[in-house]
């Protein structure tokens, strides 16, 4: 057993900008035990207007591996800290097996961020599924709000569904892609295009640049024949490279633009379908999570899963069954 | 309001072998509606110990779009119709959007197999997710069972995450592969080939007969270095053509094989296993579904829904209010 969490104490050192305090409380929204999901409910209480205000950009960075994602995020999170302004990087990859800390913490990546008193840098989950990663994620977006962070950064890898739960936690979405791939790119990615709100062409630098600059014409003609996802918004591509800086005030340029565009009430707008959307997808698994904890399903539970495996039982005979004890129990 | 089912006829008229009551049990089983959701499980509680048994044999057939998945069943299907085997032929294709029927039922696909008396071709179901279109042919499986159907071939489009779905809800898998392609779906593939008993290089006639060899002994070398899904079967690859008819009987045979090295006991511990699975994965569905009939659950979720798109109510405190409403109904 771990010790008894002081919610109230945690959620004031949060509040405060306690780092410690923050990090304690991600690490708590992350576990998977029931014990710890229910400590998490009752933490996010404390903070559960924050969602509805505006109190923080969110930008997500996707792309695929090696676009350069980490070394972009720690150009543009160091020209934010250097003027003041407090970061929050945080991470989704549901694909990631690796121990936890591995995808972002390895000391090559980052390595200024990460040691950068206004940054907070938060590696991926891991080992968990995408539902569990957005929640999370989501999650840590609140905590990382509540401690006073303005600018949240939510990386994460461009593959499978990922993009779309990053599209629901952020305000804007900035895809990284390289010099080239064009077409293969067209192609495999248009699903990721269309959540895009601004394509960055990275490693425009040195021999690059003419392709970099033909990508990003490439890239303007293909945004240029999409529906607008924000009314008055048109995404374009920009051309960055995060070596030597070169366009990484054009991003934030680009970012304010979008922002003024779509204003305090869009941009809350937004939120509220993103928050809707997230309510509809998680309310069953909280609801699964409450149940699997009381005793009397959980040894209905243990004795189906027992009696499937034996062939005493099928998967619709057990299911009835727990339906009808919980239409029993609930009065239904 | 559709007219009240008679659940114990349509029941016994499914065990008669009639096809109307049959497909009018599957547009039951597939349809979304809360009341149908309802009467389908009352109806599937009739065949509850269906897939405990072993009355059939049921064969995914996987493989890209154009590998020519409608003209192997169309063959292999007529061949066990020919000698005076019952087929069901059910489709996955979460992606599609198109209207309910013209994935499998344009006249042009599997055109005699869909008049054989002896068959049973149903196309996939529209517009819905992929759970819900794995609980769906799941639920039509057990159906086409219950109606003395001996061979189920169940069909996937080879993308995303369908052949995991198609992998548990079959006895054995094919992978339709054409002639060439080889690296490509080396890499590509690879997570498929896992789930496969069986590659079939399809196309093998004419000008493509030793591309045809070339690709099968490409497989044969990846299939070789893969662990066994099944103690004792080795997986390899085969050369058909579909419209000689060329190397069916071949397959016929290799299912043959596979079927005595797994073993009667064999299948049903798979099939149990798969059972547990979804069982697993459906349960808290099926909650959900339940509590969303309930009127005060209902209204509740109409309310929450209403305050978080005004911004009175964040995602966490709707989350929060109906576990709390839950619990207590439950006296958790």
């Amino acid at each position: 057993m771990r010790p008894q969490i002081d919610i109230e104490a945690l959620a004031n050192d949060i509040k405060a900008g306690d780092r410690t305090a923050l990090s304690r409380a991600i690490t708590l929204v992350e576990s998977k035990r029931l014990q710890d999901r229910s400590t998490a409910r009752e933490l996010m209480t404390r903070f559960q207007t924050v969602d509805t205000l505006l109190s923080s950009t969110r930008i997500g960075i996707t792309g695929s591996p090696g676009a350069g994602k980490s070394t972009f995020i720690e150009v543009f999170g160091t020209s934010l800290t250097s003027a003041g302004n407090q970061v929050a990087v945080l991470a989704i990859d549901p694909s990631s097996t690796r121990t936890r800390g591995s995808i972002l913490g390895d000391k090559t990546r980052m390595e200024n961020l990460s040691r950068d008193p206004l940054a907070f840098v938060r590696p991926s989950p891991a080992g968990t599924t995408l539902g569990g990663v957005a929640r999370a994620t989501r999650e840590a977006i609140l905590l990382c709000e509540a401690a006073g962070y303005k600018h949240i950064l939510i990386e994460t890898v461009g593959v499978g569904q990922s993009e779309h739960a990053v599209r629901d936690l952020c305000d804007f979405m900035a895809l990284l892609v390289l010099p080239g791939g064009g077409d293969d790119l067209q192609g495999i990615k248009r699903g990721i295009v269309e959540l895009t709100d601004l394509v960055i062409v990275n490693k425009a630098d040195g021999d690059r640049v003419p392709l970099a600059r033909e990508t990003a014409s490439h890239y303007n003609r293909a945004l240029h024949l999409q529906p607008a996802r924000v009314s008055g918004w048109s995404p374009t591509a920009i051309q960055v490279s995060s070596t030597s800086g070169e366009g990484v005030a054009g991003f934030s340029e680009s970012l304010r633009l979008f922002l003024e565009t779509i204003g305090e009430a869009g941009i809350l707008n937004q939120r509220r379908a993103q928050a809707l959307r997230y309510f509809d997808r998680s309310w069953g698994e909280s609801a699964m999570e409450l149940f699997a904890s009381d005793p009397i399903i959980k040894s209905l539970l243990v004795d189906f899963r027992q009696n499937i495996l034996a062939g005493s039982y099928s998967a619709e005979q057990a299911n009835t069954t727990l339906l009808d004890h919980l239409s029993k129990r609930m009065l239904l």
